[in-house]
């Protein structure tokens, strides 16, 4: 019953929608360690039995807080194969540059992964928190691989191009760059990657204009 | 100092090679929250002491168990590159399969990603330990990204193919799969990745006999 929205009421939802804005503007300037729960039902101005009713742990309202906040990346699909990847993966990436700065905005070059790496390391610690971070992702991936197996379709990437690995070599490349080596990923990267992963397509070889 | 091994005194490697044995093979049977240094010690047969001067936490000692087996994958550069890809990618995901069990051997279908997320969100957390990982990485990648820049010299992949990218989106889809997805990343994962990654390259067209 927790994890179920009760759609009919917008009650609710507006105050979920409260407490979710104060989560996220408190998570990223504190950071993961200092984020507390309290600090957020104080904030939003709810109780805090309101809050925790929903949302029964840090983790658990951390990971409500970046479900919405990558829910709200759109994929555009204008048939541009290049130009709808690379709009798409750049908002990703500033999703994920935002993250990684959660609660050291004064850091500019600090490279840590921060806040997604505490996510996925409570993803593997409880099972639950796992559970939601997995589907949170497969229902969010479609999307994106959506408009990467219509490309294949109309032939604008090659026949033997899985539409899911590939999705996963994008997103994977930006996610081991914050994750693993620590290096930046602005839009610059994003274009590389693009060129890359495009090359010898027939996409790459012909842009429409 | 602590970082600098002194190659000159076999004696201080015999200790280290003990300590990290032991370490491998506890932190695989125990997982992460359970393992400790001492257990490490006493497994040894070495004085605490001497194990807390090299490694000073257990996020360091982790840490270089982990290096130790990433540089014990050899990358074979054969001139097929489809099939020097898939023996590389093979073993890098069978290590992290084997991180990811640590502690949960009896877990068949976990998927949880275990000691790696807890290796990255400890890179995440301490200065000094992200530090030592992107080294690590940085090091080690310089290798496979070299098998794939000689492949593009002769002409095995395309031109604007960024190696050093085209690694990002390998390794990445791996770790994509262990850290954020959870789903399996088995040899037949790996023959997707590589059919994907190399898919309409003159390498993945021609392929030597």
């Amino acid at each position: 019953m927790v994890e179920e929205k009760r759609r009919g009421r917008p009650r609710d939802e507006q105050v979920d929608g409260r407490i979710l804005d104060a989560a996220l503007e408190l998570v990223l300037a504190e950071g993961y360690d200092r984020f507390s729960p309290d600090g957020v039902a104080a904030k939003a101005g709810v109780a805090k039995t309101t809050l925790y009713r929903r949302w029964p742990t840090k983790d658990h309202l951390i990971l409500a807080v970046v479900t919405r906040m990558q829910n709200e990346v759109e994929v555009t699909d204008t048939g541009d194969l290049p130009r709808d990847l690379t709009r798409y993966l750049d908002e990703i990436a500033a999703g994920l540059n935002r993250m990684r700065k959660a609660g050291r905005p004064q850091l500019a070059g600090d490279q840590s992964a921060g806040l997604i790496a505490e996510i996925a390391a409570a993803a593997a610690r409880h099972a639950d928190i796992g559970a939601v971070v997995r589907q949170m992702f497969a229902l969010r991936n479609k999307v994106p691989i959506g408009l990467l197996a219509r490309a294949r379709e109309r032939g604008d990437l090659p026949e033997d191009v899985d539409p899911e690995v590939l999705f996963e070599q994008l997103a994977g490349a930006l996610y081991y760059r914050v994750l693993i080596t620590g290096s930046p990923i602005g839009p610059a990267y994003v274009q590389r990657l693009v060129t890359t992963a495009l090359s010898a397509t027939p996409a790459a070889n012909r842009r429409k204009s």
